[in-house]
């Protein structure tokens, strides 16, 4: 496949960054660097990995089959990122179904500690949408939850803020205040692990830390 | 002193809660506990504790004596609260005098762990400005940074964010890219360890968890 000459670098140029997520979040946090970048979202599907027990492997095998899926249709640098939060029991939570799922959720983690697994993969192809190298990257940061008061548990559900996040919680919500630690970077648990993005960023050759960042 | 009869909470209700912190960061974190609460910015003179070394020590005698200076001015339960930086060479960081002592702080910071010591009084006080009774506690969170090139430095201080914030960063800002490890409560970087505030409020009988909150 042939890239489009539009869509291509100009010469002498960086090389494009895409992002190959849909998340709010995480082109929130991408901004944080100060790098310039574009979204498109990948058509990967995660059915092809349901024989990966293993959430570390799992997401790194989903944020590489996310960011390949962009780099054969663009050239330049794709980032993908998969994000597991894994059960004080060991299951893998995915986002709530409902309210009421919301809740059980939440009472899993009441009172416990738990992971979260956050793959990120970083995939460079050429103008004809050939991979020209990878590196991938997986970040666990330890999470422990107060025991909540079904009062705590029930006005956070009100919010509707779980609804949309695996594991029924967001790090920058109320669901802040049920959190009494936490062991490894912070930012992977919101979805993207800033530094080790910025590292391999770098070493891609995408420039960061500039002031004035336009994303298109 | 006897507290104006304006000022008193009506018959019946649960006890008034004040906030002794012109911090808008506290302010916006007090509010994710679904508590209502009345800022009222406390005259403590922290001049008074320059003899203290231990910052435990000295995050906890100050943020008492915040919540009881305002608590002999109202009648309820105050929440005072100090957050001390203390850099990995021991010695407390304070905000930055301008944007080279900024960078000064953060070259400072880069590379290594440091501590942040948040102290937090919770004083009851009645319809005389008599102090009843009083509970403090101190957490310690370590955070660690990454070693930051000079550009990742310029181009955070350039935000301008630095400067109102002890440590020269705020874990919400440009500087969460920076954080690579967090140990303890994340909360506390912020400026106020919300569930400890929670347990230590719901001990005085202040009602938290509640969905509509207003602050006057």
């Amino acid at each position: 496949m042939t890239i489009p000459e539009e869509l291509l670098p100009k010469q002498g140029e960086p090389p494009l960054l895409y992002l190959a997520s849909a998340s709010p979040r995480r082109r929130e946090l991408l901004g944080l660097l100060g790098v310039r970048y574009i979204v498109v979202v990948s058509r990967f599907n995660e059915a092809s990995l349901t024989h990966l027990t293993d959430p570390a492997e799992y997401v790194v095998c989903a944020a590489e089959g996310k960011a390949a899926d962009v780099a054969q249709k663009r050239c330049g640098v794709v980032l993908g990122v998969d994000t597991d939060v894994v059960a004080p029991d060991g299951s893998i939570l995915g986002k709530p179904k409902d309210s009421d799922d919301a809740k059980r959720i939440l009472r899993l983690l009441s009172g416990k500690t738990h992971s979260v697994f956050t793959g990120v993969a970083v995939v460079e192809s050429n103008a004809h949408g050939e991979i020209l190298r990878k590196k991938t990257s997986v970040t666990q940061t330890l999470v422990t939850f107060a025991p909540l008061p079904d009062a705590a548990i029930d006005s956070y559900v009100a919010t509707g803020d779980p609804m949309d996040k695996a594991g029924a919680y967001g790090l920058q919500g109320r669901a802040m205040a049920f959190i009494t630690r936490i062991e490894g970077d912070h930012t992977s648990v919101i979805g993207l692990p800033l530094w080790t993005v910025a590292e391999m960023l770098s070493e891609f050759g995408v420039p960061l830390w500039e002031n004035t960042v336009t994303t298109r």
